[in-house]
């Protein structure tokens, strides 16, 4: 999407050399727009475990390329199938949890092993870094094609002059994957097809990656927004301010239950009791075909509590931490929660849209009934 | 309540001369605990408008001694009634919307006025700001001895071992009133009945009063808290880990419609979804009898948008504000919201409990029916 009116991804091959890799370091936005080269499979792995990049689709991307720099180093060493067999562990051990970093790793593995010589495991795996990243575009792009329609439905019903207000949780934007997002590439598609939308960002407590991250994209986009706090959409909701809610997943239970960002399960308590439409957007890999209670076995990571005790923002030019809290105050900091599929609307899929239920599912995606 | 083990109120006369007032200056809690020494109109009428105290009950203690003070400036004036009324126009243009200010400095005039002498009306003057004070705080007391039995009852529930859970929004603690507070009164009388309570405190964004006052008062008093994001509360509750939600209220309808902190509304979803108990504590000045649909009839303030943009702590030993969004980032900020009856389970007045409907609220307090 645009950035300063120009178009971007998160991740690309460094143009006037093609042995680099260049990223959007994310760790000052929004404050600092920083476009990072990388040369070297360290400096890849660094980049993922320190998130200068972060978000499924953008972790599965990264060590794609990462595996890509891995090759051209593997060529200039002694043992090329020793070299790469270490950047893998290198590269899969930055971030643990994260499901695409390891598939994405797997595949790369996987395609240069069906090849013999050096140069033909580097071209593959330049072609499979690339791969790798435009299906995940052309994923989250699609999923803006589905999204629209929903988008332009309510737009219709409201005679086409007003906007659409479109509650968001978070960042489940383009800066979470190559391009789009899940969650905002409906809010990007309406947006470019002239659909008069705004969006009310949630800021998104602890890590404020709602003010930070989903602001600066819709902002940098052009796209109308609002930024509240996380108290706010209950109220919203009863004035009837807000037409759809619109957030992403971390993991969805094939029942349809949806492990979000903390308080995402709150905001659909208010759109259920105000009947505004709740839509969870995603790209299919962040099923658990396993999983079927999502509150009773989805296991929720607990973060640093100085999260909560601190917040950290621009001051005097300089990023800074203050103190919220009395010294020494206790805190607990869960990062996720569970909405049952019985307050979701709907899902959107690559495929299409389908209701939170398993049955729904499984219609979309018929391979993976058992 | 206790600070650092001393029991404190949030106003009183200074023991070594009864002719100025003291009060604890919140505004750098709970950074600082000041004390800050009041010996005329002008420097309460400052302390009321900018906040060094605040809180209904509290602003409406401030408005008695301040008048208090008012007449012992009037006493040294040329024209003892001139003096006065001009004093009453100062403390009463500090904060026009505070419904118990302005009751209060009727209350003080209208005792003046009943005496002739200025030594007289300076005698009433300090017996009825102690009067107003004691009112408060003994209105608190009330509330805290009859939500102490709902908190004993679950206790023996759970078999009095482990602790009940309680979770609180913003401050509707002994800071905003003269003493105990209104939705903490119930916890610190279980605290100091020896009942095992421990609170869950939301930070309440945008102006964090549950990170920096809640917390603090509680630290302070000695009951065991965590401090969670706005965002948590659904999750915990979800997962059996509340036992009770207590709010305070800065309007009540007839109706049972509690309008308070922006954010309350999405704690009462999450407890209705998981059978957890609602409870609002309130001493009855703030139930509005004439209002009978909250939602649609009380008016919600908008406060500056750079609560929401900014955050303010500590930073290097000293108050810092911190930028958290892109600059120039539109926001909103919409300071409360209205819980409709419907969620609420009961309310803890000073004359006991009653459920959140017309006809049980004017059982206990029949004087007001119509």
């Amino acid at each position: 999407m645009n950035v300063n009116g120009k178009p971007y991804r998160t991740i690309w091959l460094k143009q006037s050399d093609e042995r680099q890799v260049q990223i959007i370091d994310q760790r000052n936005l929004p404050h600092e727009f920083n476009i990072e080269t990388i040369g070297n499979v360290a400096s890849m792995a660094r980049a993922i475990q320190e998130m200068h990049v972060r978000g499924a689709g953008l972790i599965g991307a990264a060590a794609g390329y990462g595996m890509y720099l891995a090759a051209l180093e593997a060529s200039e060493s002694d043992d090329f199938d020793q070299s790469l067999e270490s950047s893998y562990q290198a590269l899969k051990e930055t971030r643990p949890t994260a499901v695409n970093l390891a598939w994405a790793l797997d595949r790369q593995m996987a395609a240069m092993a069906r090849e013999t010589s050096p140069v033909d495991k580097i071209a593959i795996a330049i072609s499979t870094a690339h791969e790798i990243a435009d299906e995940d575009a052309s994923f989250c792009a699609s999923i803006g094609r589905h999204g629209l329609e929903l988008i332009r439905e309510i737009s219709n019903r409201k005679g086409n002059a007003e906007s659409v207000n479109i509650l968001t949780h978070c960042n489940a934007g383009w800066l979470a994957f190559v391009d789009h997002g899940s969650a905002t590439a409906p809010i990007y598609a309406a947006h470019d097809a002239g659909l008069p939308v705004h969006v009310y960002v949630d800021e998104t407590r602890p890590r404020n990656q709602g003010a930070r991250l989903t602001a600066w994209e819709l902002g940098q986009h052009g796209v109308p927004y609002t930024l509240i706090a996380d108290n706010v959409g209950g109220h919203l909701m009863q004035h009837g301010k807000v037409d759809l809610v619109l957030t992403g997943t971390d993991r969805t239970a094939v029942s349809g239950d949806v492990a979000n960002k903390i308080g995402t399960y709150l905001k659909a308590l208010a759109a259920k009791d105000n009947g505004v439409p709740f839509y969870v957007a995603l790209p299919s890999s962040t099923f658990d075909w396993n999983i079927r209670d999502g509150v009773a076995e989805i296991p929720i990571e607990q973060r640093d509590d100085e999260e909560v005790t601190f917040a950290q923002g621009l001051c005097d030019g300089a990023l800074k931490r203050v103190r919220l809290s009395p010294e020494s105050s206790p805190a607990a900091n869960y990062a996720f929660d569970v909405t049952p599929a019985r307050l979701v609307t709907g899902l959107i899929t690559e495929r299409g849209i389908c209701e939170a239920n398993e049955a729904s599912i499984l219609g979309l995606f018929p391979e993976k009934r058992v």
